[in-house]
């Protein structure tokens, strides 16, 4: 969410911005439905056990077994603040890049077609490419 | 601790500092005495479940059930390292610029007289502001 | 593994790269076998409860008692993918700079003669100033 919070912030000031998602950060960017595709058996392991999209992630601390998550998102719904899915949507409305890591992507065996619509899919010298051209560049 | 040891090394060089606070970020800003405030009922649930103060955080791996924070805290006085609360006393009286960040205020509930004194409040834009003209620039 | 990927990949680009290890990250350069080193009461603990060396250490999320990192190191193993001492190894030939924090080293009590050789040791200052002439430059 901070990620996104801080892409779209820039984007809304005329920044050119780029994602680039790694590891934890592909669930974010699953479709909520279970696509069939070939895997091995940890593959398919580690797909089952991973959220799948931006509605099923919890946050970072706080968890209480998904109530910390649960009790954000009805706080952040009181006070008007956009949720990851709508901050995803903003994100692409604005054009900015998002590139899923290929390697993280073979690892956790994630295929394309499991992802959303609209990423693009580069390794870390293309990542390294635009961080080197970059004003502003986090780790989050 | 980390964001105020690099903080204040970069003050103590001479560098113009900005610290720039979110989420969980903002506990370690808190008050360490309970201030009557209105909030939600989901608002107040989270005041009560989150650490008030720089004294009272855990350390972010290794916690062992707060043993290992504890740990931490005694070797870090055998070895005359400053703890989190003379680092943030530090930070002020270097005039390093911190920020909470108004958006994760709303999210959280937690109101301005709780926090201590000192603060600046602003949102994320102000945040790409000082990013965009630093030289080093941290996600922590 | 991220922070090794990154500089590593940076590295074969042909840039200058530089990696400062502060606290858990420690963990990752200490040597595997037991190092006696003269150490307070609460320092030997911590050197007992931290993993040792890189082929120990777990994976940030998913950890299920152990689980995913095994997984992990086979799937990565399937796909060709470096494990974490490959990726040391690797940053060592390519003439990487990794710096170990002094001031984390005397708070978890580790020595130098724990840590794998080739290492410089410096504070937060040194970092400082290889970050300010930095064009990338990430916490991770």
């Amino acid at each position: 969410m901070a990620a996104f919070i801080i892409a779209n912030g820039a984007a809304a000031m005329g920044d050119d911005v780029t994602m680039f998602f790694t590891f934890w950060g592909l669930n974010a960017l699953r479709k909520p439905e279970n696509i069939k595709v070939k895997k091995s058996f940890l593959q398919g392991m580690f797909g089952k056990m991973m959220p799948r999209g931006a509605d099923k992630l919890g946050i970072s601390k706080m968890n209480f077994g998904g109530m910390g998550a649960a009790m954000m998102k009805t706080v952040m719904k009181q006070q008007n603040v956009t949720t990851l899915p709508e901050l995803i949507q903003t994100a692409k409305e604005q054009d900015i890049k998002m590139i899923a890591c290929t390697m993280s992507m073979d690892v956790m065996g994630i295929r394309e077609e499991e992802l959303i619509d609209g990423l693009e899919f580069a390794g870390v010298a293309t990542y390294l490419g635009e961080a080197d051209e970059a004003n502003v560049n986090l780790f989050i």
